[in-house]
């Protein structure tokens, strides 16, 4: 099986979750500008969860380039990771909603360390498939950025329990953090050597 | 008519329907960790909702690989399976709204049992498309698997009248049953002999 | 331009369409088989718009495939077509609450007979711009189940308002006759002498 | 990276923006034609919205056209101006169902101002990395539409602070502007000399 098709699926999906994130912003009754005061939060939440799937995306789009055919094995962890994110809009909408609340920033922090663990897996599952020699690997070499947001969102998630504004804080910086281009898969893509 | 726009539709009504389950997750009031407490039927619910819809989107998606064309009556039968598809977000929100119930229980599996025969459907106006040494004919088999799976749904119907965990059962082990990768129409497609 | 960002565009419009409808068929709070007696009605015209986005992704498919390149009024009058087929949930989900009132019936009726209008510049667009010789135009050659399709519109929506019911019967009539496979395009295409 | 899975993704997301507006059209309970006089301009938003989401996809089609190659900071400025157009649902409901109200007509302008900033930001950033020899800077040349589009924008604002009506009228006005169909770029692609 070629990998168009599992992009366009994954694609599709993740499109729609980006999206559907947007109706848990309830238009609100009041017409005064203050109005959109407590909206501010499940804006911001809202936003993070934009950054992060728009980031998956890319980086997933990056990975599958680097391979020509999908086995069984690498469907279902494809599968994996679009279903732990297609519950960002649940857990956004919980934080968004309960800014200072623990539970809700757990949660969310709960789906990303969830989501990171399928891509890891969908990641390594590439690079077996690819045997030795495999271009995703050498992209990805020691993967420590990937091991560092595993490891923040494990310090997040005690952290919400104590300031959730910690834990969002976490989030966030790891968001920026992936913002920053990732030179690594482009380089070795164009000088594979 | 090729099957490339076929599969983008297809893909499309699948990634969508996948994707606006988790829409029935309603977001809690509550900001207490109890709160996901009566959600968790919810969720259980979407989680089997999501490997069928999943599993379906594999199978289809190996299916068509064995076609070239499509005419009229593939376009319909297809139309049908996604009919069918599309109200699996419907029976995943009654049933999981409502884990003790007879009714949801055995709406579900109605859901579950017409796509199936509509997959059958699809599957059989496929073969007789292709005609004699039919690709997908080889790869399918008696096609038991199949043919297990309707009658397991058959079985779990009624049994959901008397209990309902005995029918939520019996879904789960027919995904999970279609989970373990099926390499029929692969190797048919490696070594078509 | 060529026609596959277009296809792929309104792909994308018509599987959300058809997907989205599903959400106006709430979930019931009662746990009864009784409970989904009031739904029937929903159901029906849930499964009658399911056929009309169905016929007109299929109509619009085989039209595009006679087409190579898309200019800037063909452009708009497909961005027509799909607006009026946007309001088909909004349409369905009044009657389907309301069966037996006359103004859903008549404003359903509106919207397919304004996507029928759509439909019908979008075609006489695109076979101005084919020229003569037009491949479209010999398919479609007096397209006389078109205009009667527009004129049993128009007697439905009179018709609705004395008898809703009426009304139904001619929009699934219609249904059913484009559902019976039109081979004109297809007949077309592989002989265009 | 090919252009080609950025434009699928953006299509995507495009097709869901364009269609969950609809939802916000809710169905009336009363039956009588009156109950959808207060959906009027619910109605008119809505197809403002539309027509605004069309043209930003057509442009963007265009503009995409152009291009062969998708670098990191493309990849960011279309992610950045796909999350300013997903908050356009929004902000339509808000003016829909308040559309004498300064506010919503205020905030309506801010996101359409945010998304003309963000498809500038694109078109630069596309321009730059086409480098000298530009097709899309000579297809835009001096951009006298897009920064007029701009300056209106930015009229209307505090213009629906005294009289939301006007602001109004400038977004109907800009966006028919844009409706006539632009022959810059298709010109200089057909003739790039």
């Amino acid at each position: 099986m070629r990998t168009n098709r599992l992009e366009a699926f994954s694609d599709g999906v993740l499109a729609i979750v980006i999206t559907i994130m947007v109706l848990e912003i309830k238009v609100p009754h009041d017409t005064q500008p203050l109005a959109l005061m407590p909206l501010i939060p499940v804006f911001l939440s809202y936003l993070l969860s934009f950054l992060y799937i728009g980031l998956y995306w890319n980086n997933h789009h990056h990975m599958l380039h680097t391979l020509e055919r999908v086995d069984g094995p690498i469907l279902m962890a494809n599968l994996h990771l679009l279903f732990w994110l297609s519950l960002v809009p649940f857990a956004t909408g919980w934080m968004g909603q309960n800014p200072r609340a623990t539970a809700p920033a757990a949660l969310y922090g709960l789906v990303l360390l969830m989501a990171a663990l399928a891509y890891y897996i969908l990641q390594s599952r590439i690079i077996a498939a690819q045997g030795s020699g495999s271009l995703l690997r050498q992209a990805v070499g020691r993967d420590w950025k990937g091991h560092a947001s595993l490891g923040l969102y494990m310090v997040a998630l005690p952290a919400s329990l104590r300031a959730p504004v910690i834990a969002q804080a976490i989030y966030a910086l790891v968001a920026l953090w992936w913002l920053a281009p990732d030179p690594r898969i482009e380089k070795v893509l164009r000088d594979p050597r």
